[in-house]
Formats: structure tokens, sequence, C-alpha cells
């Protein structure tokens, strides 16, 4: 470990040793950033720094309150690994888009396209009729080969039948409804929730069960106020931060 | 459990039974909302509607998967409870302003007033200098007397110090600092992560360990770009779901 460390505590200045080493550990953090690196132990730091361990668990304790450090069960304490900044909550945007625009490269699986009866929570949503029928079309999508969200997307199938044989691994839905039905998406109201992943979207996301989950779920909307789609989607907490800018009341 | 389900599935009909079961437990869901109300196991769902155990769990499944009802581990599946619904993404007002709104009691208690020296993420934040004074407001903030959000603030002392002897259990913050320090407040740029509840969280807003948590750092900025405050607040994922609308791009 003596490599990884270039300064040592001052212990001649009235700084508490927990916040000089906080500040090692931080200047550590951001030089060695997404290498998801593990940290050394409590007992190898208080060796190192020659200070006890309740200290060097103070400032390891608020550096993962702040979510600098994540600790694993059984693991060790590793640096948080660099999220995907989501913008699906600043702008009505294709994921598409979005990724290519941050560098990564996206790409899309489709899981499922079938015509069905709208239960009556999807038929609330889209402002259709119970048993109704509907589009749903599930995707799992990718950033640069990492699965990032899996999102079941509910379409009224009356007005956007004309979009059932595309290609949604290479096209995306907005441009497709744009495109084929000639619409226009004016704006999208979401609500987000946090959640935990269960057997199926461990699975398919490639996370294990019990991991956060970024639970959001969208209505989109036409000029005129029809909504046009009503869509269910799982974003690994692991990967994606949601940042947006908000102004006074 | 006869009284619960006055509804039977309708055999002669080309709708699939998991699908009408379904149909039945979303009303018996949106008729009994926050109640935390265990609904009946498999077992008893199976012999009491006629039909296979397998059936019940694809209806139960999707419910789960889309947020309606929630596993417990050993112990059952339950309603969902409502969640209160935090504009705190959508629009720039204080905690007390939003729940009084929606018609909820707030509270406030402080957990910890103090002033002390900015480390280095602190201080790139409110862009100040590395070691300059900051004052850190703990709060825990209460909803008809349940912890919803636990918050850690940090504001430059040099500009805030008139709020330093106010009492922020019976006072906003934002009102504060527009009263004593004349400060208006002009945007706020929030970052939203979903983690998990560790020991600390856990205790302090009542859940168990390993809860999904809603944890948003946000930095405040006065007209001028001056940034006054950064704060990391971690919200009750069971008790939290953020809406918000936004337009295209």
């Amino acid at each position: 470990m003596a490599g990884l460390f270039s300064k040592k505590l001052n212990k001649d200045i009235p700084v508490p040793y927990y916040y000089q080493l906080k500040e090692i550990l931080l200047e550590y953090i951001v030089e060695k950033p997404d290498n998801n690196n593990q940290i050394p132990t409590e007992i190898e730091l208080s060796e190192h720094f020659g200070i006890s361990r309740p200290t060097v668990r103070q400032a390891i304790n608020e550096l993962v309150f702040e979510g600098y450090l994540t600790r694993q069960k059984g693991k060790g304490t590793f640096i948080t690994k660099t999220k995907i900044n989501q913008s699906f909550l600043q702008v009505l945007e294709s994921f598409n888009h979005e990724m290519v625009r941050k560098g990564l490269t996206p790409t899309t699986k489709v899981i499922g396209l079938k015509v069905m009866e709208a239960d009556s929570s999807i038929a609330e949503m889209l402002k259709i009729a119970v048993n109704d029928q509907v589009i749903q079309l599930r995707r799992l999508r990718f950033a640069n080969d990492e699965p990032i969200v899996y999102v079941i997307t509910y379409l009224p199938y009356e007005k956007c039948q004309a979009i059932m044989d595309k290609d949604f691994q290479r096209e995306s839905l907005y441009d497709l409804l744009s495109k084929e039905c000639g619409f226009e998406l004016l704006k999208a109201v979401r609500k987000l929730e946090a959640v935990l992943a269960g057997e199926y979207e461990s699975q398919i996301l490639e996370i294990e069960k019990g991991t956060p989950i970024q639970f959001i779920k969208s209505v989109t909307y036409l000029a005129d106020e029809t909504p046009i789609e009503y869509s269910l989607a799982k974003y690994r907490g692991d990967r994606s931060q949601f940042t947006f800018e908000l102004g006074i009341r």
C-alpha cells in the first residue's frame, strides 16, 4: 500500500485526523475514477497513517454517506463507479440520441413486441377503454454493451399500428412515431421512484438482486394533450445518475 | 378470504386467467389504498379462483413489476403504500411550503448545526477555497410525524452567518436566506441517484437497512450564479415519489 498515498497526515496542525484522511482519500478517488477500485481496509489505513480505527472509520463513513465510496458486504470498500449522467428527466429525447451526445454507443435489444388488450392501469394512462388494443414493446437498452435500462412501452394500437413492422433495434421510437405516424410529441410527465431489483430485473440488467433501481413511469403527450405513449423504465441505479436544473417557483 | 373479492374469473371468455386476476387485484388495490394491506397468498388465491399457482404468480409478478405490490421476504405480498408526491425536482420550494400545499403537516428536527472547514468536495460545489469556513446544518424532516428526508446543508459562513442563531425547527432555510441575508435564490442544479440505506440512514429514517433511498445532491444559486447552498438529501424511497413534466428538446 505504501505507493498508493504520497501524502501523510500532518499531526502538528489543528485539523482533525479524520478530516485530513478524508481529504487524502478524496484526492485518491478523484485521480482514479471509474476503476471500481477497492480501497485499503480500515486496519491497513490505520497502520499506514498511524491513527486509530474509529478515526479511519469516520473518514470512510462520511465518504460512503456522500456517495464517493460503496461498501460491499464481505468484500470491502470500493470507489463508486462513475455513473452515466442521464438527461431523461431533463429533456424529451430518445435514448439513442442522448447516448450518442454523451459519446457512448447505444444498442437496443427488442425483448418482445405484441398487440394485447389494455388492462385498467394502461387504459387509464393512455385514456383509452379497458380491453382496447395496445402495442406492448419491451426493450433492453445498452450503453457501450452494458445493459442500462429495461423499458416496457405501451402505445394505442389503433393510432400507432404503422410502427409494428419497424426495426426498433435500429430506429428510435420517437423518430418512428414522427416519421410513420406523423405525431409530434409535446411533453412527458414522469414519476420517479427508487425501488430494489427483483429476480427478473436482476437477471435482465445483470445486477444483483436487491440493488437499487430508478423506476420511471412516463406518459408522453401530443400537442392536443392526447397521451400517445405510456412507459415503465427501470434504470440500473449503480450506473445512472439524473441531473436537472430548476428555477424558482 | 371469501369476502375480499366479489368478482369471479369468467372462464367462458378468451381472456387469459392471469389477466382477469390481475384486473381483480388492481381493483382491490385501488379501493384499499395506503393500508399497507397484505394480499392473500398464492395458494389462497389459487384455491379461491380455481386456477393454477403459476397463473396466480404471473398476475402478481406483473403487479410487483409495475410497483402496485411489494414482496417482503418471509412476510408476504403487500399493497405498496401510497407515496408522497414530492415536487423537489420540479420547483424550487421549501419542504415546509410543499408539505403544507399537499395537506401534510411538516416538522423539522435539527440534528446538528456547526461551523466547520470546507473539504475539497464542499469547496468545489460552493466555489470557495478548501478550509474556508462553512455552516453545516443537519436536519431530519417529517410529514405527519413520519421521517421522510434527512438533509445535510452547507452554506458559506461568511455570507450566511446571520442565520446561525435562527430556529430551523420553525423557519424555512430559504425564508431565512431571504429575510436575514437578503438573498434571492435563482435556480438549483440537482443530481439524483438511487442508493441503499446504510446503518446510519436506516436508523435516522426508521427504515430497514438495504431499503432504497433517493439521494439528491443540490447546489442552489443566486442570480449572479454564485452558489449559496450545497445539500445532500436522502429521501425514503418507500415514501417518496418525484413527479415532473418536461417539454421537447
